[in-house]
């Protein structure tokens, strides 16, 4: 199913049965960009830390929109032993509500966009129809600015609504806005005296000019009017006073908020989707979902945090629970039966014996998708087969038990070594990232960390260390990169050796470490 | 017109012929955002000088990209005393040709975006056809990495083809390649003695290694065989070398040079226009155009200069005759009978007496636009409607003459005083960034610059100020702005009475001036 602006509202209990009815969740992001850095290569340094990656990831890549989200529900049928799906593509897009709703700016990368445009994403759509959200900060600020409007408005009573800004003595009107705001009460004086007007309509003025207008009127006076802001034909935003009887003032104070509740709503718009897969706590399984999770954190709850163990804290707050189906499939005992984990591939090798693909039915009303005739970059679709993947993983490991089971549940203790852990690309000793506990941390004292001019190439570094036979570069800058040698013996060898050398520098991974850690301290 | 990258190499000549025919040019462009910027005010202080308004829209502005093109080209035809239009909307997308292309990071504004897909833009087909374009050294390092390629490549000759890169000695091969290289050039040897054989094609291999093998084969065996990179149907890259008599393998160099030059026009793209713009000399016309300028520069020929001096003579060397209708519209004798600018507003206002519509036909095969349904925004209607706006203006001028004369030209002396005179958005005492020559320096000894603590707001401005009367406020950051005195000799006074101030500090604009220009040469 496909969900817009245009029919989010309509699609929303949808969704929210559709998560709720799930035994697990599948999703998977569309971005602007992947990689703002320099070069992937170094974007991705083969011995990164966790921290590193992530501290990498944060600052290259938080800057692209995800605009597109795919969210795949999967439901388990026992007496027809079948899953039936609920698949949802998303469009999202920052669109600002009103002038005061944040301008959002993000980068899009040439390479990223010329990839999905030959896929036939539609880019319109996203622009023209995308849903908007806002993250909790600023859903937060939007609730106060509808709380504080609320407690200065005519006749607001219940100290409970008031936010700490709401005043309730006499305003401070500014020397410059004094007679403009007499001249508007003595209006409002004739106004409550005439026995033939019922209203009063204002001249434009500026939204401070508003504020300070229903500030003083709702302290001069708290029954017999309503106060609104009307837009008029040419946009000008001005002030309307109406004569009323406290049951009309009470019932247009309710229409009011009712109103304003529907417009915060609207404005946190897509974020509620992510809310409530959050709140139901169901098994969230992506396919290399390290950018996913980051994206979908930093856009709809807030900026990620400064340190990983931050960003792992809010996780598993928003996720509880996470499955990776790229980790899944790089482990044991399914990493010595599948050579190529990217998602197209795996969904492939997973029809195959000794797997075996899972009966899905699509849900009345909802499109089937076909992975015969691929889809594939349409995040719903790729949500979609992301589950298959998992289903046709989980089931696999049924097959050991005894009697072996041809169904595994989400739930069940089988899948749960694979929670929590997302897959870490290009790292060559760490395989994933650990959001429930410390980070894996192999032993590197094979690897030095070479400094050298600019000018040097691979090929100088196999050249320097050629008599320790087979060696690893990872790059990490112009002038630098660990060299991991076969045996861990000739490491002193090679920084010995390197003692008096005055073109490049070695020093031991320890070393290393320690001296980046005392930067950080000091 | 429509031009993508579909029609843009069919198009070429008919684009280039209209420019050459053309008595002016009306450009403009769509962005994918305005200002990247803190706030627009912050942006746009009523006090700049020219070049801080220089540098904040280098800084904030050129992170966008022009992604719609408007040319309409304007032919006057005496005969019938009426203008024949040549309009062309170019969509423009900096598209990586290949592994080796720039992957360009653009920003996108909310704010602009939902503006334009509000007005219909089609953003698909910017992403999916738009012209790719390179700048000038994009442009220069791929010719040379043609011919640097040519020069190694199999029997190449003539020296003035050489580039200084190309090495005719023996190759330096790095040590690891050796063995791979040795195996080549015994392959290529076994051929060229072999009777059947004609052709082998190697294993997929690196660039670096493919280079390798060009440079070694190029100087083993400079007759008698040809080498190419051939894609397989996985997408490697891998290397065929034919046996080939002198004239085949002549015939085949010639042939891949004519494919590489077209592989080359076809990269520079959209530039080619804006060359041919700039070569033409003719005037060129646009409405508010500063950012356009600069965008354009920016993105088809060079990085903007440091200084704004170096773009007054870059812009000069690109676009040697320019017109903004906005500044003109707001010069005398317009700005006493134009109240306000805006494109379509002039438009409309332009059409009334005493000024007359231009009379203006559509060439044939060129839709024909109606400016009684506007289709504002689309680049191609903008650049046209910006040409009317300034026929109709000059027109105005010969009026004036006797006897008035009803069409005035391009070149006429009477619209020489509003050439390279480009409006300069809400300063209140320069109108215009002069391109060719010093900017005005206006007095400003009635201004104050002012800092105070960031709880201030304009309203404690005017409470200080209060014994100096009308007072005008230009902000410009959270902790300091200007302020406008009405009378000069008020200035010292208040530096005077401010000497003891805590919270507050004043300056005289001459200071101010005096303390930045210190800072920035010390
Ligand atoms: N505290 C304070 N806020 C101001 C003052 N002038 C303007 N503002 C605020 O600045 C913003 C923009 O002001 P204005 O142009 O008057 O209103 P707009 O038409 O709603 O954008 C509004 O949110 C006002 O609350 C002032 O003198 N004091
Ligand atoms: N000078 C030098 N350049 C290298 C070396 N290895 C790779 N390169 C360059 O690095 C780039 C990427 O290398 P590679 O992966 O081998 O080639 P690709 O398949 O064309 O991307 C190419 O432009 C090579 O010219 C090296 O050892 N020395």
């Amino acid at each position: 199913m496909e969900v817009t602006r245009k029919n989010f509202k309509e699609c929303l209990n949808t969704i929210y049965t559709a998560i709720q009815e799930a035994e697990f969740l599948a999703i998977d992001g569309e971005f602007s960009g992947i990689s703002d850095g320099p070069s992937v290569s170094a974007l991705t340094n083969g011995l990164d830390t966790p921290e590193e990656r992530y501290q990498k990831l944060k600052k290259h890549s938080m800057d692209f929109l995800l605009f597109q989200f795919g969210l795949c529900a999967f439901k388990y049928n026992h007496a027809e032993a079948k899953y039936i799906i609920k698949s949802f593509n998303f469009y999202v897009f920052p669109k600002p509500l009103n002038r005061s709703s944040p301008d959002i700016k993000f980068v899009c990368q040439s390479s990223s966009i010329d990839f999905l445009a030959n896929q036939g994403f539609d880019f319109n759509k996203v622009f023209c129809c995308g849903i908007p959200y806002l993250n909790q900060e600023e859903e937060r600020k939007l609730r106060e600015q509808y709380e504080e409007r609320r407690s200065q408005s005519n006749g607001a009573g219940t100290p409970s609504f008031m936010s700490p800004n709401s005043c309730k003595g006499p305003v401070v009107i500014p020397e410059e806005h004094r007679a403009f705001i007499e001249r508007v009460v003595e209006k409002v004086e004739s106004l409550s005296n005439s026995t033939e007007q019922s209203s009063v309509q204002l001249d434009p003025c500026t939204g401070f000019q508003r504020k300070l207008i229903y500030q003083t009127l709702n302290w001069k006076f708290s029954k017999g009017i309503h106060v609104e802001t009307m837009e008029t034909e040419k946009k000008d935003r001005c002030i309307l006073i109406s004569k009323v009887d406290e049951d009309e003032r009470k019932r247009r104070e309710l229409q009011k908020q009712e109103k304003e509740q529907q417009e915060l709503a609207d404005a946190v718009g897509f974020s509620r989707v992510i809310h409530a897969i959050s709140k139901s706590g169901k098994l969230v399984v992506g396919h290399n979902m390290l950018l996913d999770v980051m994206h979908t954190i930093h856009q709809f709850y807030c900026p990620l945090p400064e340190e990983l163990n931050g960003f792992k804290e809010v996780t598993s707050c928003v996720f509880p629970r996470l499955l990776d189906t790229k980790l899944m499939a790089s482990t044991h005992p399914f990493k010595e039966l599948i050579l190529n984990t990217p998602l197209a591939e795996l969904e492939k090798r997973l029809k195959e014996a000794p797997f075996k693909s899972p009966k899905v039915d699509s849900a009345e009303g909802f499109l089937s998708y076909n992975t015969a005739s691929e889809q594939l970059h349409e995040a719903g679709y790729d949500a979609y087969i992301t589950g298959l993947c998992f289903i046709s993983m989980a089931n696999f490991l049924g097959s050991f038990l005894s009697p072996p089971k041809p169904h595994i549940s989400a739930r069940s203790k089988l899948i749960e070594p694979f929670f929590n852990k997302l897959f870490l690309m290009r790292i060559v000793d760490i395989p994933y990232l650990n959001l429930s506990g410390p980070d894996l941390q192999p032993k590197r004292d094979h690897v030095l960390y070479v400094t050298f001019p600019k000018e040097w190439k691979t090929s100088d570094l196999y050249q320097l260390f050629s008599a320790f036979g087979n060696i690893q570069v990872s790059w990490i800058d112009d002038t630098s990169a660990f060299v991991s040698l076969g045996q861990v013996d000739q490491v002193q060898i090679a920084v010995n050796t390197s003692r008096y050398a005055e073109s490049y520098r070695i020093q031991t991974y320890a070393e290393y470490m320690e001296s980046r850690l005392q930067e950080k301290q000091g």
